[in-house]
């Protein structure tokens, strides 16, 4: 018997009732009854998302949201700033590229984030910028960024704020009106605790007064007109995964119970829990600004963080994410958020400990349960 | 959010690919599937008990199959011995007074477990006595009986022995015909890991001529003679719980994928970590030989048990049983069996402490955790 803990940072787990909602009859998409589906679930994202703008659902990946950014507000040649500090960050340079804007790429290392003077530096020298792309949290280096920072500069230029949060939201702190996000992305299958499927995006008044003033994007799944003219009818262009969103609904009300404080508080101490563990065990984390959600841990000399993250699954039925990129073989990163619980962290700092063991690395026995419990301890009082 | 753990020392958790198999279709039970699926079924009871005996599959709790024992093979005014220390061994003297026996109770205060020797005294003293009725693991105090050298005295007498397995199968070592168990009783939800509503039982060589024996025994539902035959058809009298058999074929088949020697020792190693978890608090079992699947934990001078039962359930999600009878008040008690693993029991033993502090009494902050994951640790060198 072996239990799995599907512990990357995306997908992560669902919870039960969730899970069941997929199981129930098919039935039309095109009904009342799936538009009081997808108006709960516009009217909980805008909660979860900290915003009274628009909210659009689409049916693809996060990366579909991204792209219905960039397609609808970028036109060839127009200047965009990216924000770029790991692998999701380069995405957006990466989309850019595609629709070919003339792409300002503020870049820092993997495990650093972008320093927010060096956005209002970038949008100085570059006063034409329609946007500027940030991540919330960078999944590939666990660092989250100081997006109330950057949203206050952006705000003062005519550029638009778009930010990646497909791992972020739900997971770090992030209110959307209160820092002057335009635009925030986010995914189905992270801290949102629904399999993958969905995405969404949130639309500023500032956002929208772009997108319809853009008559020739280059977009046609992805037309946040049409999409968002639907959306004020609780409905949708295309054939949505309503049965997905219909589990989205049910996730929802689970996590709006506590409320987003309170799922912001469980979140950030799930992660002190994992960053004390992992200090206890003398290892380090690679993230300059460590994200609420997933803590990317740095394999200690003498250990392939691969080989780690093999036997984690094995014995343990701990799957964790790998390094990416440059990262490939360094680090191991390991998702907290969602449907995931300061119970379920103890028994996992515990595997991170049982598994270095065994791979011949020196512990102290007993040391990263003892430091993670110690926190929540003190969380508790 | 609160994620539910049902440490209660039954009902226990389901894997989800057992509680997938309840949600299929409903098929009848007289077909050639429902038989099939009756034969896995006991040929996977009779390797988790260890035995190539006859095994009853009933519809029923566990209960129904210590009827069914005392029922079949007691005859009003017959000498039975009983053995009681605890609220599972004195429902063993009220099915015996149910059925008019002529009871010897040898009895031991909760929380001891009854000596071989009393046995041998028992059956010198009542040389006509026609069975001795046990309990493996009895579940009102965690303790956990010596069967095997029970089942050797037993073994040179006319009587058979009946185990009330019910908390005990699947979690504390036991070999139904190496140990010479006539009759072992147990139920679905516990280390089987299956929802109520199934009871089984083992029935030896010796058990058989006894029930045979009996041409009038106060039984019809329960009636042995009739279930034997039917089972021997892969058939049962009456209507099975068919689809409740369906799931429990889905647990057995993981049970017997790791082998009934790692499911043992898994289980005694969660005791082992609980039972270490609880000293490093300072607190004691209350249970002189500890059952693998479940602790009984004295609570501290000054908490109520129940106020710290109440406390696990609200705040943390662990759903413990209180004591019962003249524990009420006094203990929790905490199952580690079936759907349990190492990981789960690091997050309990650190609730368990996080309760305490909460109440009030003095813990060393990550003691609890710290012991426990020493021992998985050493365990899994």
């Amino acid at each position: 018997m072996k239990k799995l803990r599907l512990v990357t940072p995306g997908p992560m787990m669902a919870p039960p009732e969730t899970l069941l909602e997929l199981a129930k009859p098919v039935y039309h998409h095109r009904t009342p009854q799936a538009r009081a589906v997808l108006a709960e679930a516009a009217a909980g994202l805008k909660e979860v998302c900290q915003t009274r703008a628009d909210v659009v659902i689409l049916t693809s990946s996060g990366t579909g949201a991204l792209e219905a950014v960039v397609a609808n507000v970028v036109q060839p040649g127009d200047t965009v700033i990216a924000l770029s500090a790991g692998k999701f960050g380069e995405r957006w340079v990466q989309l850019c590229r595609a629709f070919r804007a003339k792409t300002v790429v503020v870049e820092e290392p993997y495990g650093k984030a972008i320093p927010p003077a060096r956005v209002a530096a970038a949008l100085k020298e570059h006063p034409n910028a329609v946007a500027v792309l940030a991540t919330l949290c960078e999944t590939s280096t666990a660092v989250t960024h100081d997006i109330e920072s950057i949203g206050r500069i952006v705000a003062d230029s005519p550029a638009v704020l778009a930010v990646d949060g497909i791992s972020g939201v739900g997971a770090d702190e992030c209110r959307t009106d209160a820092w002057h996000i335009d635009f925030l992305a986010g995914g189905s299958q992270k801290a949102l605790m629904v399999p993958p499927g969905l995405a969404f995006l949130t639309v500023s008044a500032k956002g929208r007064q772009i997108v319809e003033s853009r008559s020739d994007a280059a977009a046609y799944y992805f037309d946040l007109k049409k999409a968002l003219r639907a959306a004020a009818e609780s409905d949708t262009p295309f054939t949505p995964a309503h049965t997905l969103i219909a589990a989205l609904v049910s996730s929802l009300r689970q996590i709006l119970l506590d409320g987003m404080e309170a799922v912001w508080s469980r979140t950030r101490h799930m992660s002190r829990a994992v960053l004390a563990a992992i200090r206890a065990l003398g290892l380090e984390s690679l993230a300059e600004r460590p994200a609420a959600g997933v803590t990317a841990i740095v394999a200690p000399n003498g250990i392939a963080a691969d080989d780690w993250a093999k036997l984690l699954e094995r014995k343990y039925g701990v799957k964790v994410a790998s390094g990416q990129g440059t990262l490939k073989g360094k680090i191991i990163r390991v998702g907290h958020m969602g449907y995931l619980d300061a119970l379920d962290v103890m028994g996992i700092v515990a595997a991170l400990e049982w598994s270095l063991r065994e791979l011949g690395f020196a512990v102290e026995p007993g040391a990263a349960a003892s430091a993670a419990s110690r926190v929540f301890s003190d969380a508790y009082r």
